[in-house]
């Protein structure tokens, strides 16, 4: 990389992402300058590594910008905030990759209502593939944020949709590119049906995620308890939840994307659907409804027993996805 | 990296981080909880690569903890504000070296006020080495940030300190371990005459900068009308300066540090001093003198013809240092 690249870099980036208003400083200080947070502030980090959570023959780097947005976005959403602006450091992204990853990215600050105001460019670590880094800050806007550790025994608990699209389709990538053995067929197969149009659902699912920033809201605003987003899978992340609130999770069903097999629902992360918990009096479901919001899935109870972690009547272990092993 | 892995590794740097004051959520949820930022808010995010800004032989991990949160915080002080919170995402630190890392970070957080809330841990990108990104969020404290964009011809330029410490001291370490051919003495050559003593506070230099916080505060307040942190040379970063103002510069000095070359003084990078722009009437000297500072250095005027850079007379080239060329 030599200054002249930089320069050309950073000035084809301000292009793409537009004007900053009025007392706003976007690009081309030393920090942005933008407007103040009055009410509580949610601040969150996500990375992404080569190798490690993106392959770049299964995604496009505009594919893999629009996911690091999301994956920070998600965070504001199981708090039930909403991102107001982000920094991106990228190592390793120059010319034409640079500009497909911030196509990505400001396609992502775009549809969340999320500018991008800064950043950092550099060479990619020794020998190494590409990382970009995405800090966001958000706000509550006035409400408490609601936390992993708010819930309570009893409480009933709700995920925003179906599981394991994504993982599912990462899973269809793997197997076009000869990267995994072909499925058997077996039972709980679930793409032995799947149609062309269903695949590319699919794979749009571990390409292009979706956070659900409009459900995190309307799930505070209605009363949840607690809260976190499926990032690493169900498995996983409801034992966060039930580690943070100190209590068990007794759940009666699992909502299987159609496509996908259970193990994937359970244990398949980047889904981003938010696992919700709400007292006993709360019909989310009716809630989301006035909301014109897709309906939420009730999937069983908080228990008093922290230790307990059940699945349709079979122990569910605290297992997810984890990138890179 | 397995779950446990990463369990262990949140909890042993949750205790390294302290406690979050009453109505804050540091580590453990989704985002981190901070309180609001009522006035102008500034934001920051810069990334150091292994390989290409750090060398694991001639700085300890530790020492690229507090290098990265400086360079961040140095952004602050380059914009008139200080930093309130910092966020961490690490990709390729585990076990003791994750530990050295954080020891850096929350030595300089420490020292800067500024606590980590949060961050993000992940495994190196494919056969690379390690990579740390720091976002920060400042203030500026109701007083207008001091941008790279206000400067007028005829005005003073002040460097807070003497440069080159941190290229020389980078120089010494490369020639230690064999990387780079030892000095000929030509003319120019600041280390000739180091001792054991110099030679350490060189290198000292390249491994714990410190951000210049208060002479960024003590300049805004001032009057300072543009700035910016000497992160990559003076040559370069006086060039950003100018084109941001649309000024030119003229240099009747270059102050060297004591042991380093004419050379590494304008093309050298982080030695995080600000170089500061005032009014004819401005006497930074004596402002930074009523605070106990150490005295600013007057290195020449800003002057109209914006394609001017001259240093004692000669053309200076908007040359610095680049990271991994």
């Amino acid at each position: 990389m030599t200054v002249g690249d930089e320069l050309a870099a950073i000035e084809k980036l301000t292009q793409l992402l537009g004007t900053a208003p009025t007392g706003e400083v976007w690009v081309g200080d030393d920090a942005a300058v933008v407007g103040p947070i009055e009410a509580t502030m949610l601040l969150a980090t996500d990375l992404v590594a080569e190798g490690v959570h993106f392959d770049r023959r299964y995604s496009s780097l505009s594919d893999v910008g629009w996911k690091v947005l999301t994956a920070n976005v998600s965070d504001m959403a199981a708090m039930g905030g909403r991102p107001v602006r982000a920094v991106v450091a990228v190592a390793g992204a120059w010319g034409g990759d640079l500009v497909a990853l911030y196509e990505g990215l400001v396609a992502a600050s775009d549809h969340y209502g999320c500018p991008l105001v800064g950043g950092d460019l550099s060479d990619a670590p020794q020998g190494g593939g590409m990382v970009v880094s995405v800090a966001l800050v958000g706000t509550s806007e006035g409400r408490p944020p609601i936390l992993r550790s708010g819930g309570r025994p009893g409480e009933r608990l709700w995920v925003t949709g179906p599981l394991g699209a994504a993982a599912a389709g990462l899973a269809l990538l793997r197997r076009r590119w000869g990267d995994a053995p072909g499925r058997t067929g077996c039972q709980g197969d679930g793409s032995a049906a799947l149609d062309a149009a269903g695949a590319a659902h699919l794979m749009e699912a571990h390409r292009r995620p979706v956070a659900r920033l409009a459900e995190g809201c309307a799930a505070a605003k209605a009363g949840a308890t607690a809260m976190i987003d499926v990032s690493d899978g169900l498995g996983i992340d409801l034992d966060r939840l039930c580690r943070a609130s100190g209590v068990g999770a007794v759940l009666e069903r699992l909502p299987v994307t159609s496509g996908a097999t259970e193990g994937e629902a359970l244990g398949g992360g980047e889904d981003y659907e938010l696992l919700v918990a709400t007292p006993e009096g709360v019909d989310l479901a009716a809630c989301f409804a006035r909301l014109g919001l897709k309906a939420p899935i009730e999937i069983g109870r908080f228990v008093a027993d922290p230790r307990e972690r059940m699945l349709e009547g079979r122990p569910l272990a605290p297992e997810g996805y984890r990138h890179g092993t």
